[in-house]
C-alpha cells in the first residue's frame, strides 16, 4: 500500500518538489497535518509538515508537544520530528526546503498570513496549490481510517438509540445536548465533532439551529444532529423524533424523508456522480406535497473534518463516487414555524454499493409524553 | 461608545475603503466575523462580512442560517443580511464592493484559497492586511464582552472547585474529562472551549497532554486545564491537585508556581509590556531549584478565541497591557517522568491592576486517596 504522502503526490497532476503544510493558531489548524502525521495527542499550533515524493515527512513541533510527536514518529520510519523553539520556524523551513524549490501548499487550509510569511522565508521558491492532491487522497479512506470513523459512528449510534429514554417534558434543548455529549464521552469519544444540534418544535425546522433553554413540550417534533470524534475522525448522525400525541402530518413527513434516504442509498455506488444521489432523494421529496422543503445538500464527505473536502452528495458535485469514500446521507423536510425531520447516516462506498457505519434505528419514533 | 466596526477602522493605520471577512469551511471560520456580527447561533460557513468606515456592516448568510442571521440583525440597525444561495457569493461580493476599492482582509484568519478567489472576484481591487486592526479592536474588551467571559469563567470555576469530589482511584483521565465537560454544559456552557486536558502522574508534566484511559492512582499529581464557551466567548482555567499521600517535592513545586503567579499578578497593570509580566513569574521559578522547568509563555489573550491574538504575557510581547484586555496567567513547572503543576487564571486588566474572572481556590489541594 502507498504511504499517505505518496498518495498525495500521486493525486497531484503537476508534482511539486515538496508539499508543505503549516498550522496557525487554533482553530486555524490544517487537518491534513494529521492525515500525514498520525499523532494521537496534541494541537500543533505553528507546526509545519514537509512531505517529499519518496514518502519522507518532516514535522516541526514546539517543545510543548515534543514528547507526543516523538512517540508517534517512532511508529513510522518515514517521519522525522524537529523540535523548534519560539521564533525558530523560519530557520527550520529554510533548512528543510531547497531555496528554489517548487512548494505545494494546501491553499484551502493555509492562512493567507502564513502564505505571505512563506514567500518571505523562501523568496526564490515557487508556490503552487496542492490542495487538490490532499483532498483527493483524503477523500478515499484506507481501512484504518474507516475503522476510526466506524468507531466514532458506533458511539454516535449508541447515543442516538438512547435518546428516546432521555426525553422528558420540561427538559431543555441544552440539557438534552449536554446529556448526549456526556454519554458519547463516556463511551470513549474524545469530544463532540461539532456543536450538537437539538431543536424542539419549530426549532427543528432550522437545519443549523443551536440549542437554547427551550423546554420540551408534548406535540413537539425533535431533531438531534450530532457526532463524536474518535482518534481525530468524526461521525455525524441525525435522528428525528416526535414527542407525545401523533401528528399525522409530521408522521407523513418522516415517511417521506425515509423514502428519500432509501432512494438515495439505492442510487449510491461507485461511478455515480454525487449530484445524482442528491437528485434521487430530491425527486422523492419534490414529488410529495413538500416540494421545495428540502433546502440543503444531501450529504458531505466525512473524515478528519466533519465537512471533509468538496466531495459529497450535493447538486454541484460532478465527481463520481469511489470505493472508500465516506459520506453522510441526510435528506430533510422543514416546515417553518412547525417542525422538521432529518435522517442522517454515514456510509462508506463499497464495490457493490455502500455499507452503513451508523447503525441506529431509522424508523419513525413517537415517544410518549 | 464606538461601534465595533468603527473600532476596527480606528485601529487601522491606513484606512481601506472596506474591511472584508470571509469564512471557509469549519474549522476555518474567521472568529472576527462574530466580533462584528453578534449572532448567537449558526456556523456561517462560506459567509462574508463587509464593514465600512461609517459603521455599516453587510453580511451574507446561506438560506440555512438566514433565520438566525435576520433575527440578530434586528438588534443592530447597522447590519444588513443578504441571503445568498449556493454559487451566488461572487455576485454578492461584487455588488457590495466597488470594483477598484481598497479592501482590508484579515490575513491571519482568511484561507489563502479565499484570497485567490477574491483576487478573481475583484480583479481591480487592492487588497491590504487589516488583521492588525481587527486584532487590536478585539484585544481590549467592551464591558459586554467581559461579562460573557466572566460568565464562562464562573462556569469553569464552579467545575474546578468540584474536581476534588470527582477524584477516585481507578477513574480514568477520559472519564474525569467527560464529567467536567458535562458539568460545564449543565451549568449553561455551549461546550468546551478547547480539548480538556486531564493528566495523571507523569502525564501532568506534559503541558499539551490529551487524556487517555490512564487510571488515577494514589500518589499521582493531577493537572486539569479546561474551559467553557458562553455566548461565543471562552474561559480557560487550570488547577493542579495531588491525590493521596503528600509528596513533599510536589507540594514545594506547587508553592513555587503559586508564588510565580502572585509575582506576575503583582506586576500586571496597564502600561506594562506583556514580557515583563512573564519575566516576573519566570524569575521566581528560575530562582528555585526548578530553574528552566517553566517551558511555555505565561499567558495569552482570551476572548472569541482561546488564543485570542498576539497579545498576552509571553517573552516576545513588547506591547503594553491596556485596560480591558483579558489574559490568562498560567505559570507551571514540569518534571518529566514525575509530574507537573500549573495554575491558570483569567484576569481583566483594570485601571489599577487587574481583576480575577476565574474564582476557584488556588491553594495546594491534597485529595485523600
Amino acid at each position: 500500500m502507498k504511504s499517505r504522502v505518496e498518495k498525495v503526490f500521486a493525486n497531484l497532476p503537476a508534482k511539486p518538489d515538496v508539499v508543505l503544510l503549516a498550522n496557525s493558531v487554533d482553530p486555524h489548524i490544517d487537518l491534513s497535518f494529521f492525515y500525514l502525521f498520525d499523532v494521537p495527542s496534541g494541537l500543533f499550533e505553528g507546526s509545519v509538515a514537509v512531505a517529499r515524493p519518496d514518502g519522507a515527512l518532516d514535522v516541526t513541533s514546539s517543545p510543548l508537544e515534543a514528547e507526543s510527536a516523538e512517540l508517534a514518529a517512532k511508529h513510522d520510519p518515514h517521519v522525522a520530528v524537529h523540535v523548534v523553539g519560539r521564533g525558530e520556524t523560519a530557520q527550520a523551513v529554510q533548512k528543510l526546503i531547497p531555496a528554489s524549490a517548487t512548494v505545494g501548499l494546501n491553499f484551502r487550509e493555509l492562512t493567507h498570513d502564513w502564505y505571505v510569511k512563506l514567500t518571505e522565508m523562501l523568496p526564490n521558491a515557487k508556490f503552487v496549490d496542492a490542495s487538490i492532491g490532499l483532498q483527493r487522497a483524503r477523500l478515499t479512506k484506507e481501512p484504518a481510517e474507516i475503522e476510526r470513523i466506524r468507531a466514532a459512528a458506533k458511539i454516535g449510534s449508541k447515543v442516538a438509540t438512547e435518546i428516546p429514554s432521555m426525553l422528558k417534558a420540561g427538559r431543555s434543548e441544552l440539557e438534552l445536548a449536554a446529556e448526549m455529549e456526556y454519554r458519547m464521552n463516556q463511551l470513549g469519544a474524545s469530544g463532540r465533532s461539532f456543536a450538537t444540534i437539538v431543536g424542539f418544535g419549530p426549532h427543528s425546522a432550522e437545519p443549523h439551529y443551536q440549542p437554547d433553554k427551550t423546554k420540551l413540550r408534548p406535540g413537539d417534533s425533535i431533531v438531534c444532529d450530532f457526532g463524536a470524534w474518535h482518534r481525530r475522525y468524526a461521525c455525524d448522525i441525525t435522528r428525528s423524533f416526535h414527542f407525545g400525541p401523533r401528528d399525522p402530518e409530521m408522521k407523513a413527513v418522516h415517511d417521506c424523508v425515509e423514502a428519500a434516504q432509501n432512494a438515495a442509498l439505492t442510487a449510491l455506488r461507485p461511478g455515480v456522480p454525487g449530484k445524482e444521489v442528491h437528485a434521487a432523494a430530491q425527486a422523492v421529496i419534490d414529488a410529495s406535497r413538500w416540494k421545495g422543503r428540502f433546502t440543503h445538500g444531501l450529504g458531505h464527505s466525512l473524515g478528519l473534518a466533519v465537512h471533509d473536502g468538496s466531495g459529497g452528495l450535493a447538486p454541484n458535485v460532478d465527481d463520481p463516487l469511489e470505493v472508500g469514500m465516506v459520506v453522510t446521507v441526510e435528506p430533510g423536510i422543514y416546515l417553518p414555524g412547525k417542525g422538521g425531520v432529518r435522517i442522517e447516516d454515514d456510509v462508506v462506498v463499497t464495490k457493490t454499493g455502500y455499507e452503513f457505519l451508523t447503525t441506529a434505528p431509522r424508523g419513525y419514533l413517537e415517544v410518549p409524553a
